[in-house]
């Protein structure tokens, strides 16, 4: 293996220069990482590669040679899509410093982008040119572009403008064997046969790597109103949701729901918080509404606020009078996650229902999680607007690590089946990777995995790239 | 061959009862024409199914013994995609009895139908349980769901609410080996490796048949305002809606520009109409708001009318003060595409550019007819805030049949000409069906042909569904 290692990396580095491939184990550290800090093993190597062509070129080579890649972003991704993996070396093909503006046409809302580009700086271009790229995540100081297309990333403006899915009008991908499918139209509508833009959007690098895109802007907000209210329960939350999508036209663009539980952990992680409201409350839903133009957003939301309390829907709230005091509404949803973090290793789940099942979903798990460990601490939070719970659980404090581990398992497995049991989704906007395969395999009925297995086969027939992650690899790569 | 198609007839019968099949050539009548009257052939047989197994039953069975299918919806295709062929007799697979409306949500913002429920039924149901289906399209009286997802329709709301594409949480289909796929998910998010669904969206029947669908609703607008507004050219009204966008936040559900020409059309096809204004202008822009909760669309679109009008963006203009001014206001709209079927033979394409480009695309168009033909009239209208045109050309009224389909020919090719250079598509929203298909392989590479022939070899590898639609059959069937 050794000496093929070595003419590989001659052979990218004769095509990238020196400073385009990494090869050194400590160059090759940060590479092998997520942002939670797993890691499966190390890279073959780690090519750099400046532009479409050259990733074209450095596919062309593996495919050519028979040898497995796989794409990075931002290493924020959440299922170890992204993770090199030893068992069958793979280059990483990182795109981070493809990271021009191509282009940017305020009058047709879109902005041309290599795929290399940081969501935030993204946003921040477009709001340079009074335009909007409504994409919003907790990740967006470091993900990238591509891997929100390859993840089809969702996050908290979903509500209002939709996942990724819904925001690219074109893409430039280099296809597994090196060939580059130009696709980069600027076209807000667009029916030519079948749709490939919409089938590498959540393929999560397995059937090619985009390059490029482009992404589709809107107005940029000109005011938003803020609220934190609070609520009795679950189904309360869930019956707000209806209220408000009727009460504010199409200007929610958030629809938070915050147990008291995450309350407390925003609080535990960042102790200058304070509670908003003078009462413990069981539940809160974190709202915005934002809009252009002659709205009188604070008054609808006054509005919204006196019915829903006047139907006991809703028992307390404030409303932020600034945008200082809406940035600290927003911290306590930040924090909260931070606060699970510092509790220690936990179950994350990221799943969907039906908006109606909301309420049976979190009552189900949360007594399904006390069934298998009473000192379990249930949390069931996230977009409820679209129907995506995160239903997280903090195992006891004082529990052993081999135990733990075990104990998470049999949480997720319980906690799947009750979702199951809601008709939903056992991954609402992470994806699958590596993490959820077994899980969607489980799900998934012979005539769907036939299907992928077939769609993989047309995009990458010897599974070279991205192998392992989604469907099992079947590939015959070295 | 006849034999064969008694037999097949005979066996398909057993399956679905007398009702169910019909074979006597005036029984076949109206499944061999669509709206426009084009035909192509007689069907082998046409079959009624009424629910998902029988359509699985009839599917396996042609899959079986390699006989060519196509589904069939309400007949408003406008790319001769449904059309039965008699090159390899096909068995047409009408959905029109399957009608039922399977369960409606309106706490998850969702409506589980049959795929041969009308459109207009299901914009009826949505209603009565104040939630709203967006799509809004000329053919909505007759046009089946089925055909919606399959031709991802567009329409005039496309602007604030997607296309279909964006219109739908989920399918289930039957594949073309008899094999039913269930994707009946009602959820507003879902990440679960290779999204199968967005594939079927604009296949126009040829991998699978849409048989259900699970629908997105949104609230029922409770308040609406239209305006015609009268402008100096092309350029203002893209100026204009740049403008429109940012003033009326989200609330802007239709843009539709309109040049004096069919204006006069519309006047020709409904007599009653008068002129909304006292004078003439070169072109006009027919807008609507819509909005639920409290927001004074009014004071929106005086406030918009008044900037625009201050910037010479616009020239006049008529707010609707009643529902029935707004009636006639969209009769205009509706009237002018009557107009251009009374003046008899006429071209009809329907294109999109980015936005920034419309203009330019419209002079260039026109010009390139009046070189073709001096005496024709190029008429450029459509919904502009999609980027989508009906560049239209009438021709001369004492021209020869014979030789007017070589001149139609002629100048379509001169319009696609022009699209392409401002970076188009030849196809906004009609699909390719059979009449798009050269001018589709005329221009795509040879490497998205290959993936376009690959993904319909996963799914149908013998061409027996939908046959020579989208892409040229190579299909081994009788």
């Amino acid at each position: 293996m050794n000496d093929r290692k070595y003419e590989i990396i001659e052979h990218l580095t004769a095509m990238l220069g020196a400073s385009g491939v990494l090869h050194e184990s400590g160059d090759c550290e940060r590479y092998r990482r997520d942002w939670a800090g797993h890691e499966l093993g190390a890279p073959l190597a780690v090519v750099r590669p400046k532009n479409t062509e050259e990733v074209a070129q450095v596919v062309g080579f593996c495919h050519e040679h028979r040898v497995c890649m796989v794409p990075q972003g931002g290493h924020t991704g959440l299922v170890k899509g992204a993770l090199p993996d030893s068992r069958y070396p793979e280059v990483v093909i990182s795109l981070e410093r493809m990271t021009r503006i191509r282009h940017i046409d305020p009058l047709n809302f879109s902005m041309a982008v290599d795929s290399g580009c940081i969501l935030e700086q993204v946003k921040r271009v477009a709001e340079e040119h009074d335009c909007f790229f409504p994409l919003s995540l907790g990740a967006q100081g470091s993900c990238q572009i591509g891997g929100n297309i390859a993840t089809n990333a969702g996050g908290v403006n979903v509500l209002r403008y939709g996942m990724m899915r819904e925001l690219v009008l074109g893409m430039e991908v280099v296809l597994p064997n090196g060939e580059i499918w130009n696709g980069m139209q600027a076209l807000h509508k667009d029916n030519r046969g079948y749709n490939l833009q919409q089938l590498f959007l959540g393929s999560e690098g397995t059937l090619g790597i985009v390059t490029g895109a482009v992404l589709k802007l809107s107005p940029r907000p000109e005011q938003s109103q803020t609220a934190l209210l609070a609520l009795p329960s679950v189904e309360a939350a869930v019956r707000l949701y209806a209220q408000a999508r009727r009460a504010c036209s199409d200007l929610l663009s958030a629809f938070e729901l915050i147990p008291r539980q995450c309350m407390e952990l925003a609080f535990e992680a960042s102790p200058q918080l304070s509670d908003p409201l003078d009462t413990a409350y069981p539940h809160y839903v974190l709202l915005e509404l934002d809009a252009t133009g002659p709205v009188d957003l604070a008054g609808m939301l006054e509005h919204l606020l006196e019915a829903s309390m006047e139907s006991e829907v809703v028992l307390d709230g404030v409303l932020a009078s600034s945008g200082q005091q809406a940035d600290q509404l927003w911290l306590i949803r930040e924090s909260m996650v931070e606060g699970q973090l510092l509790r220690g290793e936990h179950l994350r789940t990221d799943v969907s229902v039906p908006i109606s099942a909301i309420s049976r979903c979190v009552e189900q798990a949360t007594a399904a999680v006390s069934a298998i460990e009473p000192k379990a601490t249930t949390i069931a939070y996230g977009h409820i607007g679209d129907g995506n719970l995160h239903i997280n659980v903090l195992p006891p404090a004082d529990m052993a690590k081999d135990q733990l581990s075990h104990l998470l398992g049999r949480l997720e497995t319980a906690i799947f089946e009750v979702v199951d049991r809601c008709d939903g989704s056992i991954s609402a906007e992470h994806g699958i990777g590596r993490s959820k395969q077994e899980a969607l395999l489980a799900r998934s009925s012979e005539t769907e995995l036939k299907l992928l297995a077939g769609i993989k086969a047309v995009f990458d027939p010897h599974h070279l790239m991205g192998a392992g992650r989604i469907l099992p690899s079947t590939g015959e790569a070295s």
